[in-house]
């Protein structure tokens, strides 16, 4: 759908307040690799340590708990010796790599791979 | 189309940099405003200010030079005494309008008016 189709049913006000919602939800520099990798599985909290590469654990933490706030990420505790932790994504945040792989899709299509945003990424 | 189909094609590491490239290029607090404030029409330069809010002068020249620097903005001068300055889409600009629009149904689908991310985005 259009910028000029959705302006008959919603006002600027609203695309740019839902828009930038979204990218708030986004926000934390880990976010996006968690969700892409929960949304291939329910991982243990030392899987997605382990999976997510640089991240520090006090990091890894606060992300897994601003997604569990914002309703994204699911964490169950499973009673064991040690309590095992396994965290999955909610039907909320299933929901939302609809727009992540809309944003991908777009990246694939439009910057090629020596894009200098890449290297920004990457550093 | 959802991961699990995406991920035949790409592995998820092209997923991740291509999803945050676009959030890296979204990441000023006033691009999604301008982008979507554009995309009704090309502005003047004095138009922009006044039409995006709260937004000082400074803000808004270095925001409109990294959107031209990444290709989604174009600015045109207009020879006339004082010089005229227009701002519009690129077509680049124009495609990422869709992965935009994409957030924003997400986000009048899935998120309530009284989102707590709301008053952090007004705030």
């Amino acid at each position: 759908m259009t910028v000029h189709a959705m302006t008959d049913e919603a006002d600027d006000f609203e695309m740019i307040h839902g828009t930038r919602a979204v990218l708030s939800l986004l926000a934390g520099k880990w976010s996006v690799d968690i969700l892409y990798l929960l949304a291939t599985g329910t991982r243990r909290y030392s899987e997605v340590f382990y999976e997510v590469g640089e991240i520090s654990k006090k990091t890894l933490t606060q992300t897994l708990r601003s997604l569990e706030r914002d309703g994204l990420v699911a964490r169950r505790e499973i009673p064991a010796v040690p309590t095992r932790v396994e965290y999955s994504l909610t039907p909320l945040g299933w929901s939302l790599t609809e727009p992540l792989v809309a944003m991908y899709e777009w990246a694939a299509q439009h910057l090629s791979a020596a894009d200098p945003h890449d290297e920004q990424l990457a550093a």
